[in-house]
């Protein structure tokens, strides 16, 4: 994987069944690849929506063991392919050796016009090294 | 289709590039599926966590076209199978006829103690129904 | 009151004690005086939205009863005064006859750099009018 | 001040102004009363909320600034007063030196039934040594 961001499950997330509800865990994705965009690839998204956005083009989503309020879960993240504008990332989510949720998911770099744009080459060259060098 | 949510992109839906972003769409989702469970199923969420839960098990989710605030969007739920404790469903969310995204989601029918639980047979009669005389 | 906004406990809204959780009061509220803009102001976020803002300057708020899934709750809102940028509302929240919450909000009207703008002669005169015209 | 929640403004927190829309304020007041009742009173709201609840009863907050996404904010609390079954809390926002908002918050003890309970004798305790003991 090549980054990982931890997240206590807290009051916030959780439902009145006593589990995360899901739109949380589709913040906690949104964070995760913020986290990434800014701690592995040096573009945070405060600078990267100056000039353009990438948002998320699709999901496929399997939830496997239910969150409890107290866990810890580890959402950990592979860049698995980069493509002209769309990369594809999977997100998986652990408390400890249990996995709670696999999420695939594929985002588009566009500019401010909402027009695919291919990724800047410093990004590209960034994510290749990333691809090509697993942790 | 058997049930439409009207929901008119509000200020709280949208994210500094503009647009709605993807959490609110899974809390919409949420409200969609739930205001079916209510209005054709006449098993109000309210109700059904007495007792139990559907948790959902899966979603893969294509984003289609952006929404802007001030957009109305109809999200358009479709019964598509019931399993023993599964309930297989699609969300086609539309701003006129431009479709915005088409989800696919699994849900699944537990009890107060996390187990896969048989839809009970009035639910289960209900949903017959609809699958086989769709609007 | 000027205008109400009648919003059903949804599951969303709860928390693991299974009331509403704070946090969403404050969604509804902003839902209410977006619909009050809208509905009665004739000047709806999304076009206010293109030239400024209104933020939010303070809030005084009393909790007096939880809320629960599957309540009805009606968020009357009165306007209660209106200076040369601010507008001073109150949002008392009501299931059935059982007041929930009441809230004073303060807003402001800012243009686009942040700046507090005079309201626009066309507003302050709907206001004006709804002071003076409670219903 | 008796702890601090340190909280990056993420893409999720802002609004179509690019500022923070102040629901999310206010689930980070949630998060920082967590965090202390976590850290400084040994009680985390995971444990908590197996016998009762805390829920709010009261805020009086003012909003001095507009947090931009990417900011750092700190959010400082101070336990004010201990009541029999209520608390008072400050919460001092800033980011550098930039107070962005002051919360004051009444929370209350409860148990599961929803009535007024006398704070444990050993949370009473670690109160009384914050607040005659000021960080």
């Amino acid at each position: 994987m090549h980054s990982t961001l931890r997240q206590k499950i807290l009051f916030k997330h959780c439902d009145p069944a006593g589990i995360v509800f899901y739109p949380r865990y589709f913040e906690m994705i949104n964070d995760a690849v913020e986290a990434m965009f800014a701690d592995v690839l040096d573009w945070p998204f405060e600078d990267l929506h100056q000039t353009g956005a990438v948002p998320t083009a699709s999901f496929q989503v399997d939830f496997k063991a239910p969150s409890r309020h107290g866990d810890v879960l580890d959402l950990n993240l592979t860049i698995k392919a980069i493509g002209g504008a769309s990369l594809r990332l999977q997100i998986v989510a652990q408390s400890g050796e249990e996995v709670r949720f696999v999420a695939d998911q594929v985002l588009v770099c566009i500019d401010q016009n909402g027009r695919p744009l291919r990724w800047p080459d410093a990004i590209r060259a960034k994510i290749d090294k990333e691809i090509g060098d697993p942790l």
